[in-house]
Order: C-alpha cells, then sequence, then structure tokens
C-alpha cells in the first residue's frame, strides 16, 4: 500500500532530524544573543536540510512546506509539511519535550503525522484509518465522564491574545483545575494520544504546528478541531483544540465560547 | 567528612524513591476519580514509605518532614525534608519533569539537597561547600549579562494570587518574553543550575518544595532566595527565586517590586 511507503519515507525523515538535532541539545551556546546561531536554530536548520534532501531524492513531486526554509510547490497535491523542532523556548530551557513534526497533506488535508522526541526517543505515528503507535505500540485516548473531570494542557497563557485568553481561561474554569499543566508543545497533544491528558487548547499555530498532530490523535481515538469544532485543514485560522474523548466536544466548544 | 556520609544516605533515598515511583508512571488509573488511590498518590506514598524505612535505620536521631506523612521530631537539630513527587499534575500528564526532593536541614538551613528525575535517570546533587553534580558531573549556571536577556521560567500563572501574578507578571514584562517557558516545577531549578535557564520565580512553596533546590542552585553558582531578596529558610513564606548569574539580583527584586 501506498501509505506504508510514506510511513517509511517520514520515519526516515524523522531519523535524519533525531541525528541532527541530539547533538545541539543543551549545548553552552543558549545564554549567547546572537539569534542567527542559537543551538536550537542551528538544529531548526540542519534538520529541516536534512528532511529536504530526502525528500528531493524520494519524493520529488510532493511539495514542502517547512518552518525554517519556506515552501517549495510540487505537482502531485500531496505536501510535506516539516517542523523540526516544535516548542524552540523549551529546547533552550533544555527539556526533554520539544518534537519534530512531519505531516503529510494531501488536498489539504493530514493523512500522515509523526511526532519524534529525540531525547526520550519517542515517536508517535499516525496514519488516516490506522491506529497510532508509540514506539511500534498502539496508544489510545481515555475516556472522560464531564469536563470537570479533565487534564486541560496549554504551552502557555503569553500565547494567547487577550481575547483568546479570555476564552481559554471560561474553558479552564470548567475543567479539574488542579491538574491543568503549562508548557509542553507537541508533547502535549503525544501524551493526549496516549491518554495522559484530556483537552489540550492553544491558539496562534501555524499549518507546521498542527497538521502532524491531527492523525496522531485521531488514530488513537480523539478528535482535533478549531476552536468552534470544524475539522483542521490547510486553511485553518490557528486555533486549536484536541480532545481525547470525542464526546466532550460539544461541551469544549461551548465554554470556549463563553468566554468574551 | 561527616557530610559524605549524608550524601551516602540522600542517595540510597533517591534509588528507593525512584525504585517505588517509575512503576507508576503513565499508568491507567490517572483518569480514574478515586482521588486516595491515583497513581501519583500510590507513587508519592510507596516512595516516601521508602525513604522513612532508610532513614529509621541509619538516621534514627534525625527528625523528618515528609509531604506524604507529615513530621517526625528529631533530637539531633537535623531534619530530612522530603517530597517523593514534586510536580504531581506534570507527572500525572505523563511528563518526564517531576522530581523527587531530598534535602537535609540543620538549624533550619538546607545543607544538601538532591533533585532525582527517575524517568530521565538524571540526579543533581548539591552540599554547602561543594560544587554540584548532574549524574556525578559539575554543572554551573550561566552568566546573564542583563534582565532583558533572561530566560524565565515558572510552573503557571494558576499557582499565583492576583497580588503575586502582577508582581509576577512586572519581572515577566523585563525578561525575554519569547523565551519564557511554563511547567516544570522542580526540574525549572535543575536546568538553571545546568546553564539553560536563568530565573525561576514561584510563590506557595512550602518547605518541602524548595528546601532541596537550594543547595543544587547555589551549588553551581546561583542563589536563592525570597522575593524581597532574603536567604531561604525553614520559616520563609514560600515566595521563591533563583537566580543563575547572583549579578542579576537586585535587577529581579526591584522588577517583582514594581507590580502592584
Amino acid at each position: 500500500m501506498k501509505i506504508d511507503d510514506d510511513i517509511a519515507i517520514a520515519l526516515r525523515l524523522a531519523d535524519a532530524a533525531r541525528a541532527a538535532i541530539v547533538p545541539h541539545f543543551r549545548t553552552g551556546l543558549a545564554s549567547e544573543r546572537k539569534d542567527d546561531a542559537t543551538p536550537v536554530t542551528l538544529a531548526d536548520r540542519a534538520a529541516e536540510e536534512a528532511m529536504r534532501r530526502i525528500l528531493a531524492a524520494e519524493a520529488a513531486r510532493d511539495g514542502i512546506i517547512g518552518e525554517e526554509f519556506g515552501s517549495r510547490e510540487g505537482s502531485s497535491g500531496r505536501t510535506w509539511v516539516l517542523d523540526p523542532i516544535d516548542g524552540t523556548a523549551g529546547f533552550l530551557a533544555g527539556r526533554p519535550l520539544f518534537g519534530t513534526l512531519i505531516a503529510l497533506v494531501v488536498e489539504g488535508w493530514p493523512v500522515l503525522g509523526v511526532i519524534d522526541q529525540p531525547i526520550m526517543q519517542e515517536r508517535w505515528i499516525g496514519a488516516a484509518g490506522r491506529a497510532t503507535t508509540l514506539n511500534g505500540r498502539e496508544v489510545r485516548t481515555r475516556a472522560c465522564p464531564g469536563l470537570s473531570h479533565a487534564t486541560l494542557a496549554t504551552t502557555g497563557p503569553h500565547y494567547f491574545d487577550d481575547h483568546d485568553g479570555e476564552h481559554f481561561m471560561a474553558l479552564a474554569a470548567r475543567t479539574d483545575h488542579r491538574r491543568m499543566v503549562m508548557g509542553g508543545d507537541c508533547y502535549n497533544y503525544a501524551m493526549l494520544a496516549t491518554g495522559q491528558v484530556d483537552v489540550v487548547c492553544e491558539a496562534g499555530l501555524k499549518l507546521h504546528d498542527f497538521a502532524a498532530l491531527v492523525p496522531v490523535v485521531e488514530g488513537a481515538g480523539g478528535t482535533m478541531c478549531d476552536w468552534t469544532g470544524e475539522p483542521l485543514h490547510a486553511g485553518s485560522d490557528g486555533h486549536v483544540l484536541a480532545l481525547g474523548d470525542p464526546a466532550r466536544l460539544e461541551d469544549v466548544v461551548e465554554a470556549l465560547a463563553c468566554g468574551h
């Protein structure tokens, strides 16, 4: 099957990115202010270059959208969407929670996604119609009997504008406040797919930030959508929700809409 | 030297806690609402019991203050302060950033501290007059040439009351906002000691939350104090600052005081 070939390419991309990134983790340059040569920038670029070389050789007709080196048009209707390091602030702070995100988007819809954590050596693979795996083992989201039981995660309130922040707070107030966690970037979605977190809510995400998450979360039994409940595609506005238990979708959208 | 004996005891405590905690990480019970039997509670109790057994055998005259099982008076003027799992929300969310905190407090002052991360198998050891180590290798905080260059970390704004939150925001506005990280609990202090983070600012901490951090941070070249710049001891009010570069202390205290 074609999807197996695509998964094989995605795994080679993830291997190449991991090899490019690991040597830069917790290196000493982080405190210097040459913003063009921070460890995360060096790692970001090296990883994306390595991935683009593989795609040029193995999928030359596919388009590429990369966080660091922009877009390359393709002729196949298929686009590889690459974020070599999602969670750059976390990377720079020495945390093993950042991730390499690799997605295949067909006609605007994400059909294949990889979240790779190079330090923990954890790799989640999701593909349309298949069960999501973590290092080859199937993972599942967990049931959430009610919003007041939900563990909510978000990378940080400083990523919301005032208006989005009010909507987020309206949602947060309906969840289990004692268990809310901040920080985490793509790792929050990986943990949701692994049954450890119930809801992730973020704003301002780009396609390269969310495309890979969708097949991972949905292949584990969860759902992803924008803040109004619409499915995520290449034209979504960056307001992103992930739910481990799709039965809570209406509650979450309603709670978010209460902020004003 | 006596301190070597104390370090040897602390390492046995950390080993015992690690063995008790690891089996409960990412186990399925997290979504259940039996608050007395969540994985984190089971792990917390098992770890503290294991540590108390060792102390009963090896340091019977020392006092114990534990997060789970309260205080035992000693007759030596020395107290072991134990937090088996610092970062329970992060533990429950599946993140490998929580830590076991072990401190020896003498006449109210922390003189020995261990931060142990069981999943990453990372162990920071700090002792008065000694260089802090991570898995046996010396670590150092980094220089911070100015507050606008500083990476600030805090576990989450939801741990501040409104008044503390305003002071924190006044500090945050003076630091490098793009690099601020949320979440992390004790791991933020470990990363500060390892030269990856410049300032950690938190409120509402108990003695078991901060006692172990002080020798780790200070043995790496940093400083810890309350929000007014006073050294931390058993009677401190839980407003905690850590700085990698002690030269920034005045700037940080002044920035915090500007919130109102």
